[in-house]
């Protein structure tokens, strides 16, 4: 039987017009020829912590056990923000502590978080601007051919973790912001399947700047002729969406704005 | 010897700013270690179900004997329209029933349309909006270990269609239309080199919006210095381009605009 | 052991719209159905052969020896411009010679250059618009099965250069141009590492526009609050930043400003 090299994926803020993350994918098959990418995307705003940890946080859930999750979002890159290995669910996850790998760990057991310190699996010379290229590709590679953890430096108590912004309003139900908006311009809330079910069982209604959403839809194409609707999405979050056209555009709506859960009187 | 696992192409309209086709990457990853991938565009403009549609035509022909080509430009996913696997020279093609799979098909013999119906092979629970991760991935995968179509669901008689929009004039020339720009500006049409092999020996002239384009040209940069040139482009359709510059720009055409074919009298 | 195929790595300009890449990906694995993928970037802007020289430079030097680097930025195709592969330190580099591969092979020992001449090694009919389809990406899948260049075609003497835009000043000091601006905004200038040695141990001054930067900071975060830093960057170039902010929006510097180093007196 075939053995197949763990899976390698990665996430970044480096782009598409740039040479940056195929120079990654050059470093690692020097080291494992045999390693495999999917890429999530590089389309991460600049510097955009959050959106890189939930882009993440998204996506892991459907690769095989032993994928190598790499995310550079790492505007501290060659500061002493330290570079980690978090281990959880026979998963691994490269990055810089900044955040960008928390939100995919905070419902995992971790067994192990290790603070890259060993220089032996390292490019050198290191540069103090591309850590991508220097530090975390070449540690994905030796994580892929089986160098463990305890080989890479120490471990650490803790890792620096992102807040997810929800709150439970005066009335007892939840409030939340625009997290997430995708091309398609649906507008992703932080407001769990799992809060809705708390509600009883009155007709729902969705606030967000001027505009009020009544109910949930089940897809889009049931919301057709509607100016906006709202639906659980395939994150198992609330969405405010515009059937074949964008939820964003027709109401202006940023990530950060407030969206307010009540049920009609 | 070493058998490799068929190619997957993936075409979408998912854009690369957002994790959604790694995901699909992952979700097949788990069923088919050995799957191997290949992206044909994940930016067709939202919903344009056309463009992918010819995207699709243009790319397939030239991908190995048992590729599975991958397209969702899925507009209604979650209501009633079909998910269809249709097979045809020993390839696979997978997708919506809403005809972005039928441009690449129009010259093939169809040896089966299979509509996609057990939900074995399918991510559960299935969402209502992200069928490619949730049906067309997976189903994918099970076809690039052998799964056959029988098993996946009924066959059908029919699927959708599109239309090429191709006219003859009232004098017995072709009317065809800008049917795709690319990222060149080059504005290709719908008129096929067949179409014109059926004019008699006399100088060519193309017409769009105010431009009249005399003769073909064989190549781009033998058109250096003119304002705008037309030839047989790599898909063998009339194209009109400007060399080093963008034909579209120069113009303002859009894709629907009509082309007039002549000759110089 | 397992033998693995070669890498092929590509950059082009054809962007990630259209199909043309993945189609040249379709056309190697009909001919090595082994064959390896790594994109360095498809966004080159449309003919800028100096930009995608560069980035084939900066890339090239990370990937495993023997990859074969394809890089198609070709505003001459069909011409009578060369189809050429160069051979270099058991690397091999294919494209059109109009100095696209030159930068990436300035300091390396060439051992031959190959007119691509043999057709039986393209796809046929061969078009006059798409190389990169019907000619390079065959010629790498032939070379990555192990096909030696003589098969492919006459050698030549020479090949087309790309010029390194740096000059000395009347006070004996460098000068260059910003040659590059990555997606975070950054402006690379043509002044190596380098040339900046040869400076005496006196306080470094950076002249771009009206804007003076004193000194070379280590990293970008360690230019937090300063309106701009220069400093050398992952390719060893001088290159003016802003902490987590674009030096280019900041500035309005294009490609080709001149940048001129001095010292504090």
């Amino acid at each position: 039987m075939t053995v197949f090299s763990r899976i390698i994926t990665l996430l970044t803020d480096f782009g598409y017009d740039d040479p940056f993350v195929g120079v990654m994918k050059g470093v690692v098959s020097r080291i494992n020829p045999a390693a495999r990418f999917v890429d999530l995307s590089h389309n991460v705003p600049p510097q955009d912590v959050f959106r890189g940890a939930l882009m993440l946080r998204s996506a892991a859930p459907y690769f095989p056990t032993g994928t190598i999750h790499v995310a550079v979002v790492d505007p501290g890159v060659g500061s002493n923000r330290r570079p980690l290995l978090i281990e959880a669910n026979g998963e691994s996850y490269v990055g810089p502590d900044n955040g960008v790998l928390s939100l995919a760990l905070s419902d995992k057991k971790i067994t192990r978080i290790t603070e890259l310190r060993n220089h032996a699996y390292f490019l050198t010379p290191t540069s103090a601007t591309f850590h991508g290229r220097d530090v975390f590709a070449p540690v994905a590679a030796h994580l892929s051919l089986g160098i463990p953890a305890e080989e890479l430096g120490p471990a650490l108590a803790d890792y620096t973790k992102l807040t997810w912004p929800r709150s439970v309003q005066g009335n007892g139900l939840v409030q939340g912001e625009i997290i997430y908006i995708d091309r398609f311009g649906n507008l992703v809330t932080s407001i769990d399947e799992s809060d809705l079910r708390t509600i009883e069982d009155k007709p729902l209604t969705i606030s967000l700047r001027s505009y009020t959403v009544q109910g949930l839809h089940e897809n889009y194409s049931s919301g057709a002729g509607q100016e906006l609707i709202a639906l659980i999405n395939s994150w198992k979050l609330l969405e405010i969406a515009r059937f074949c056209g964008s939820a964003q555009l027709h109401t202006g709506a940023q990530v950060g704005d407030k969206v307010r859960i009540g049920y009609r009187a």
